[in-house]
């Protein structure tokens, strides 16, 4: 049996590999071993950090390797000790796509002999040495080729030549050449160079799938004039009001044509009334299914002619895709082999306990004739790409199987690098994580449900430095046409306020539903529901968008302040500050170059004024310990000179509830007293 | 390239795969995704938790599957959930020997079905839902045989029969019936069946790999009278003092023929005087290597009896395995392909910073004459194998390749699982690990160096909950000939107290060199030297055994301690306790099933009485809270009741530095007042 694994020992390494001493241990980072790719943003560099060493104590080299998932040859960065036998190097992918990256690792005779000699003070020590540098020299140079291969062996006869008869100092420093190491280094052997066993994936997309403020609305609420059924022309009309708020995405529940068996009347009921213009999830009816508009809302050119007109504001467009049919969708009667009918003759309605779509039909993915029902699915998406839609918030994804949408969202992704999707599963935290590691862009998450100061920090520190931060972008949201919380249950604007600034400064992305959330609409259909009274999933509504108390000024602001401040584009730098008041949250963040730091206090309480003390890190606001800096209030316009550490601070929820303060370093310079950078 | 991503889907999965809706997103334990095996001891539980789900609100099944290495089929345990997608399961490897184990999971449709039913109150539903019922009763028939086919088949006809016209109430009764839901789990539709993409590995050894106390000794010291070398004679004649002190493993330095080239003389000096003996580590001489017996030791004989001996008496004889050469060993001659020439027809001597090795030939592991080298070196290990050593401690492992390591011990213990091998590595952390995770079944730790009660408590945290606890057992050494510890120089006896206590407790594997550690000897070879004075290493010394301050009796008192009482067999249970004074350290271990509680207070100052308050966790100490408890320290044979939180303790090291308690819970019988158990 020994006999039979020694030569499988040597064929699992390829022969003469069993010489090979390095090893790779680890690469980080990587998700399930490499089963799932890391989640970057194209353009921004991404460290790697190896595990490498070797038995006894020669002197490795370490690179890292790393290219487009479909490039043949592969980039190679020497990598860097930073001891503890971890090596670190960093790669930046170009531009939107799938990478992988990977490591080798090689002793290295050169490097070692060299460790050596620089520690050899005897005369017959660094002769000894000097004769065995020729040698390595001999053997680089045949592998080198015209001018290099001839200094090498230039290098390599001269070794040989004065190693017995040269001074010992100046041997050694002929030996120790700093040109010709690397000229060495650049011809090292790697014959027995140890590969790690995974090529790591990476996915890169473009900056939107980190950095995103999303506004939700239904078209069909839009209509200038009360009772009308509004228009995609309608929502072109609103683009400026959306605009002005600073929004960059701008998503829409299905626009598709409304199924009318099983239609729900208003506030969910089960049965419909003449007129009710049922739930836009309720997709498909005679007119058509996923690829079609709704007649009401307009025509395809009106829905183009929108993507457009947003584009031009800064804004995208994002559809819902919501893979489930109404009774009367043509995919029932075309393909009823892609649902599960029963003996009865009817089919089961979706449910996603509690709620139940009485007025919706699940798609059945264990059908035989799967491969017919995935292409036309992903054909939907791509029906919407060619219309110019790059973002898609997706309905429910959990209730559909992960191997589809492994297959769908990756080979989307392949032919359209630049397509961002938002994985809507409001449900248990592996099955959430799943979604986004089979490459989700970014994910619902329960900021929603997370409302004291200890709530709000473990959520934001799991997500923000938690391993899941490797491919789960949140994105966070205080209310959905479906998530009228508890607390916003009255329309209390300290508690619109509030948690507007938590979610658009904790996360890199926060969507709002509105124009409900700017208007304050609070009023939920029972007391102790979710759902919203007169909710527009079954019925228009008229928005008073000039309302004297609306948001909208205040999200304005927000949003300037999150685009001007890069320190808000990304997630990782995330840090909490203890505050010796519960209903005090503070935090900070800052941009990977350090210069640009926001630091946010907000007052949990909507009924009484609140105070306490902050605990001030300077490290981690960028400060000197000893010197005073000015902290500049984003939303109030004021100005604070803080020094020491720690900072009094009181929230008036009947002002403002909250402050967002850039946080400005005391210039060095005394020549330029007083002035802040 | 989509449809040829949809085909590979296919391919992957096993064409209709795509159709599994279930996920096995990880198997835990597992040491870096399944390459290397978790470690664990035969006849002991071994737990598994999956994390398994599926889209949508269906019932999952979950079962884990395990078996020998080598056999085909595997055996299967239905799995449990205990929330948020984690399912449990435990098997019991029987022998040693390599296992593997994996898990599989589907989407169960009559389970689904019967969930679904419970909650029907609708006579129409019930209806409908017992017609699907009586189809899945008719697929699961066709999936029987015999006797529960024709019982599927007959329940399968009574539901159809029944459904139209039977009492719902009657109707729900029958369908929801307990063992016909056994019989149609029996034959589940496991066709869209999800398997975890790896057989994760398993290392199951004896108990004796977990639960161990080593005694070093070298041979050539033993004989009774001064100035004469010892012989393996002399060793039997030291048995019964050796397992008086309830020792289990003997352990000798390498016994093979000494080298004379460059043979060190006294207090590792270069130059050898007539007369000295040489370091039982430079290996090898005219009279043979690593598979003969110095002559002095005596025979072949004479070791085979020592081994019959020694067992007679509960002790094993390990062996030390150093894979180097004296450069007079005949490997040299033999096999000068296995060393690396220098120019000037030299090898350079081994070294393992800062200690030279300059009698020592290091092996070439990049030789290209490997397989004879690995062969060769395996060949000395089955050697010893034969002659009834079934303990190895390797001598600085992590100066040979990784490779043939991995190799050389999978291969053994295929052979022969009983063999423990325990790696001599004091290197860097990922460098110790690699060889644990690799296969050595126990690995020397930092323990030497740990003095302070945070270092303890972070170190021995790690160790016993730290991820690398799957693989890496720790046996832990107050000294070695190698190490005397600055703590140790002088020999003051509180220290050698405390830190026996501490190893022989904190560790379930824990060794002493003797007969210098129960002598307290504490001479440095200089004040700042780790090496002790006059070392066995180059000489021979006389020790006395009969020495009035001895530690052996306290040794023999705390290896009984440690026999006795299962709470210390074994790592994972240990929890610290916080004290007020951070010169004492307190720490608790259990038992697997909870009945025996061992609890330590340990003085880490020698030269003060220290005293303080304990923390007394309750639930750890498995005490009820609210009543007294007795605690029995079973070395000063004291008894303490003990009630509360705290518990003041005060230990004079002039006395006992340490407290090793037995905690034992009051008897609730009221009954049997005042009475432990």
């Amino acid at each position: 049996m020994s006999e039979i694994a020694l030569s499988a020992v040597a064929t699992r390494l390829g022969g003469d590999m069993a010489r090979v001493r390095a090893v790779i241990d680890a690469v980080h980072p990587a998700v399930d071993g490499g089963r799932f790719p890391i989640k970057r943003v194209a353009g921004e560099p991404v460290q790697v950090t190896v595990h490498a060493f070797c038995d006894g104590h020669d002197v490795l080299r370490v690179l890292l390797r790393w290219g487009a998932e479909d490039e043949a040859a592969l980039q190679e960065v020497e990598m860097q000790p930073r001891g503890n036998d971890e090596w670190t190097a960093e790669f930046t992918p170009p531009v939107p796509g799938r990478y992988r990256y990977t490591a080798v690792a090689w002793v290295d005779h050169f490097r070692s002999w060299r460790h050596e000699l620089q520690r050899r003070v005897e005369p017959a020590d660094i002769r000894i040495a000097v004769q065995m540098g020729a040698r390595l020299a001999a053997e680089a140079a045949a592998r080198g080729t015209g001018a290099e291969r001839q200094a090498l062996a230039n290098w390599s006869e001269k070794l040989q030549r004065l190693s017995a008869e040269g001074e010992p100092g100046a041997l050694k420093t002929l030996a120790l050449d700093e040109a010709m190491a690397e000229l060495m280094d650049r011809h090292a052997d790697r014959r027995l160079c140890a590969s790690h066993a995974l090529e790591l994936p990476l996915l890169a997309e473009r900056e939107r799938a980190r950095f995103s403020s999303w506004y939700e609305c239904f078209p069909r609420s839009t209509a200038p004039e009360p009772g009308r059924h509004g228009t995609l022309r309608d929502v072109e009309a609103r683009l400026p009001y959306i605009a002005g708020m600073g929004f960059d995405v701008l998503y829409f529940p299905p626009i598709h044509p409304i199924g009318r068996m099983q239609r729900k009347g208003r506030n969910n009921s089960l049965a419909a009334e003449p007129g009710d213009v049922g739930s836009p999830w309720a997709i498909g009816a005679f007119e058509g299914g996923h690829k079609d508009i709704l007649p009401e809302l307009g025509t395809l050119e009106d829905f183009q002619r929108l993507v457009a007109q947003a584009r031009a504001r800064g804004i995208e467009i994002a559809m819902d895709i919501a893979f489930q049919c109404a009774p009367d969708h043509p995919y029932v009667k075309a393909h009823p082999q892609w649902f599960r009918w029963r003996p009865d003759g009817s089919v089961q309605y979706a449910e996603n306990p509690p709620k139940k779509y009485q007025d919706i039909y699940p798609f059945d993915f264990e059908t035989e004739d799967w491969r017919a029902l995935w292409r036309e699915l992903k054909s939907v998406f791509e029906y919407w790409i060619a219309q110019g839609v790059a973002i898609f918030r997706v309905d429910n994804p959990h209730t559909k199987s992960f191997a589809f949408w492994e297959w769908c969202v990756t080979e989307l992704k392949r032919l359209h690098p630049e397509v961002i999707f938002l994985s809507e599963a409001f449900t248990r935290p592996k099955v959430m994580h799943r979604l986004a590691k089979l490459g989700y862009s970014q994910s619902y998450t329960y900021f929603t449900w997370r409302h004291t100061k200890a709530e709000l920090q473990d959520y934001f520190t799991e997500l923000s430095q938690g391993p899941g931060r490797e491919y789960f972008r949140p994105n966070v949201w205080p209310n959905t046409p479906d998530i009228l919380n508890e607390q916003l249950h009255g329309g209390r604007r300290a508690m619109f306020v509030s948690r507007l600034v938590l979610a658009s400064t904790l996360a890199a992305s926060y969507g709002i539903y509105g124009p409900a959330y700017e208007l304050l609409e609070g009023r939920p259909r029972a007391p102790d529901s979710e759902e919203y009274l007169d909710s527009e999933k079954y019925q228009l509504r008229h928005w008073n968008l000039d309302a004297p108390d609306s948001l909208a000024p205040l999200i304005a602001r927000l949003n300037r302040v999150r685009r001007d401040h890069p320190a808000l584009h990304a997630d990782w730098s995330l840090r909490f500050l203890p505050t010796d008041n519960d209903q005090l949250i503070a935090y900070a963040k800052r941009s990977p170059d350090g210069r640009d730091v926001v630091m946010c206090v907000v007052n949990l309480d909507p009924h009484n004024v609140q105070s306490g003390w902050v605990e001030l890190d300077a490290k981690l606001l960028g400060v000197e310990p000893d010197l005073p800096f000015q902290v500049h209030d984003l939303l109030g316009d004021q100005r604070y000179t803080w020094q020491g550490s720690r900072a009094f601070v009181i929230l008036d929820p009947k002002q403002l509830p909250a402050h967002v303060l850039h946080v400005r370093r005391h210039a060095r310079d005394e020549r330029d007293f007083d002035t802040f950078r």
